[in-house]
């Protein structure tokens, strides 16, 4: 074993030259060994911590390493777009607000105000350029989004991940520790489990609860294995109700309380080392959840506050299920907007 | 030392015929030889047609192939974060709409105004839950972009890219050809040119005009060669004053003015090839023009509406120019807004 | 009657020096005389025109003659309030935007964010001070409203009152003629029409047809008589399903579509005077009214492009028809937006 | 002549037994005597309290009869527009939104986007009618402003008006308590003493202290008598800078500092009775005060925390002060939005 050590240290180190990444190595790991370690990750326990002032959570142990295994899963260079059009008629969680879209400049109104020289004066613009832009009214929990690490708030302090409280870190423009700027880009390995397939339906139906069951039954029959530091996208198939603009909100709104239990949500991160999970729904998770738990979304409080690790939302993954692509590269960067509590209107990817 | 380089050789051999891309082909190629074949693209004239009611542009060279060898560029596993984080006070164009970040519902204000039964409920939610959600008033045109193609219009008939006219296609929620959910992923090789280091400056004077002498010599300085389908980034060193926020306006605004002359843009792209065109200024163009030109921003209309090329803006380049990063994978997913002209407050990143 | 015409003529005059109107005047007309000369206003035919260029309509006929002789009908000194509140949950037409109100700054996060200075400082500020202000996003047509003459248009070539057109007078920061900065402050006689009570209901029932006998029998159950320069009130009693905020929208909706039909619109300005006609729904009129009409709102297009006539929405009525006030002093004056096409949110006032 | 004398007196006296209001007894009470009782005022005191849970402070004086006396007052039926037209290049103080006007429907894109079927349909809509509507992004601190009684907190418990704190009466959607539908319509006699004309200026300098002095220069030097109820408006002349928007920022700002100190205004309110005390700049009050003062806006604390007195803002008074107008009805009606903290963007008039 020493020499084939040798050997497979020098590919790494070669490879690690010419291409960057440890596919051969990687590669060579059969799926009943352990798990390498993840920086971070304690199985039996999840993530952390990370120390006092951190606003990164699990993402922290994302590493060039990873970044290279991750991106080393291309194979054929086919991008899979899992974001959602999003617009003003969009379905949406009825606790944010409404928004609009609306063309703030068109070339007909800058011809007609006539209030920026450059454009009105002919002699400057003879060939009568104009422009759009739009002001948008919007919610940074719409479409396509990145749950962040101050989305949700616990106890009488109302703290969130890491203890930071709304007495300290509050504020009038959003959170001040933890918004969307501190989420890192992400690039992890993605594994999709579609539970909707499992099951042998088009879609969940309401208030389907998704159990650790569910998902071992789904990772079987797939042959997929979750590996630590893996973004996990689970699928009920609400999306295939999206259409252009997420309009028919009463279907959306059916099948939108599909989703994965606590129990689930531990096993994933406890158990499978999960360092994102996401789903096709507006929450990831089962809803109205027993009445004897703690609060009304008792998975968004384990994996934010408590496990620091983002959540997805609405990520399409109807494309990715018809091709059976359970396991891609995940790309997704969150807009940066200072005070955001959530990356809103995204559109990730999956290349496989 | 032979020993290893061999080793290297076979690897790289190897795994240009597991990944299924050509990384040795590529770099065989000498400086000199001709480009290889672009999908979409003739030297001398540029990008497209790509047909009647396509609204993609030069984006529509990307195919899996190009897609893999970007992603083959990675050695390192480095992510460079490309974008600026914006907040109400940020530095933008004057010709788009202020904006706000606000605080929607906070813990404090959910449980005053109890208007949530499942978290007013003391029963159903004995852990306090809360959370935290923004309203954002917003313009589509701020922080880091990738302008859309029909950003921009021209002629009394306002027409944008491939004829695309006002009449038809405007509309009062953003345009209905050509918005931002019509940009694809954008996964290309990116390549910065530092003309700032070039002229041996932090950063570029006001109004400082970028020729197609001044690309040259920066490309030869750093001995970086352009190839058809690459982004090209090029810094002016502008953003070295953004800060936190962008809120230095008097020093963002002196700078802002430094960008590429028309011939430069043109040299990019019918030269070069150039995929999409980025700085890190609110423009990319210089700023303002000669007296002779038919508009106002006329590299803005050959890129945008002649060309099908988006562009690129804010784009933060100094941490790239500081490591002398001037080759990588570029990734950059706008959002997803029906109607939006631009992708803004966006995150692309250059992996190395 | 010699001596009565000369005694009156003393009295007028002399309470004119008084106290400023002709209230004894007004009373020995009877009411079969003929009504005396209204300033722009021919039976049979309605009002204006008032010239080219004119934005103000109707409304040009007060005077300060009119406007004593309205505020001499005050006896009790008891003040209605015609507004309802709004907030973001109220019902409201569907072609407008939804709204938010939104805490901008509370005191919380003025000490938290620490962002002004003279708040911040414990010596500039011992006693704590702070501030609430809200940020509003908010539609023009919400509320209790007032349209201008520029709401509506017609034609190919989108025309509106007097001939303004879209080419020459729209723009991107709303209408450049007719905007809600040309609406005079309104001081006119008031009448109410409580057609509800007349047909013996609480409220009318679903698109429930007011025609001219509706508005004669009315006025004649009441006793009433209009006279050229009144303000008009139509009660179908919609908003008596108000309550708060006008969150019941499929109550509101219900009644929503009872109002006059054209007939009745022409009847009440080119044989009655009316300067201002309103009533307790979102639209004033009759829909959808018959098929054969010219257009889906004939209402507008009649009063507001042809006549100059503004319309009074969502007037709160029901006060005033408790107490069977039948006839007031009206005041109303609208919010001084530039660009805007209707007041918004207001509270005109009845008083008595 | 005589003869018509005395018909005028019989006419007077008459009037006042037939309207109820006292015109002869008030103009008969001699400068000397003591002010007749006002509901809920005590001199050298001022005003309230009201009692537990009022939300309306001094305007709660206003009885039928205040406001008979009010509109008695009226002799020529001349309306004064006190509003200035708001629009988004307007000046505001730097703690509030900035805002946009935006044209949200337009007739060009209610036929381009043909998505309301009655104006799409030409068999509905041979007409061919359309519509504007503007969506508006404002602040409720802008343009002609009444403050409500929880604009302005203070203490560590951030209590305002009548002991109303913030961890009670909070919120996501703005105050409630006291919000601005709390604000009844005002009606009432409105003097104007026009300290910069008293002072021999067109506009008072920058920071120009407004004593108790200067107000009793200004009344002797107009012969105006202020009584108990009266809203008092002060005249720095600030807004002959204001022009079609108010977008002369430096101008304005620069005078923008005169006002009222705290001696002026206990003056104001314990000895003479005001009910509202209003100016032509955005906050009343001299900025900034006395170092040893106990906040940076003490008058702002004195006023609406501690007397429940409303304040005007950026009421237009040029024009009364042109012609000499010091005494006149004054009304102005606040729209009517919960939760916000002041009337915004009004129109309130005084009527001679």
């Amino acid at each position: 074993m020493r020499v084939l050590g040798c050997v497979v240290g020098v590919a790494a180190l070669a490879s690690s030259f010419a291409l960057g990444w440890t596919l051969s190595g990687r590669a060579a790991r059969g799926e009943g060994e352990p798990s390498p370690a993840v920086k971070g990750w304690t199985k039996g326990k999840g993530w952390g911590p990370w120390g006092k002032g951190d606003e990164v959570g699990a993402l922290n142990a994302m590493t060039p390493e990873t970044i290279r295994t991750a991106l080393g899963m291309v194979r054929q260079g086919k991008v899979y777009d899992l974001g959602v059009p999003y617009d003003a008629e969009s379905f949406r969680w009825p606790g944010h607000n409404a928004g609009a879209i609306m063309t703030f400049r068109g070339p007909e109104g800058v011809k007609r105000q006539g209030d920026f020289a450059p454009a009105a004066d002919p002699k400057q613009n003879p060939a009568k350029l104009a422009w759009h832009s739009c002001a948008l009214f919007i919610s940074d929990n719409v479409g396509t989004q990145i749950d962040g690490l101050g989305h949700i708030t616990a106890g009488a302090d109302d703290h969130w991940y890491n203890g930071f409280k709304e007495a300290n870190w509050g504020g009038n423009f959003g959170i001040r520790k933890c918004d969307a700027t501190t989420i890192p880009p992400i690039v992890t390995r993605g594994v999709l489990l579609d539970v909707a397939a499992m099951r042998q339906v088009d879609v969940l139906p309401s208030h389907y609860r998704i159990t650790v069951e569910d998902l071992k039954a789904t990772a079987a029959k797939q042959k997929t294995t979750l590996r630590p530091g893996d973004t996990v996208l689970i699928r009920t198939g609400t999306l295939r109700y999206w259409g252009k603009n997420g309009s028919n909100h009463d279907k959306l709104r059916q099948h939108d309380s599909a989703g994965i239990d606590l129990a689930a949500a531990k096993w994933l991160v406890e158990q499978q080392g999960a360092i994102l999970v996401g789903s096709d729904t507006s929450g990831l998770e089962w809803g109205p959840g027993p009445k004897e738990q703690a609060t009304f979304i008792p998975v968004h409080r384990y994996l934010l506050i408590e496990q620091g690790v983002h959540i997805g939302e609405f990520h399409f993954l109807e494309e990715l299920a018809r091709e059976r692509a359970y396991e891609f590269c995940y790309v997704c960067m969150t807009n940066k907007i200072r005070g955001t509590v959530a990356g809103f209107a995204l559109r990730p990817i999956a290349i496989r």
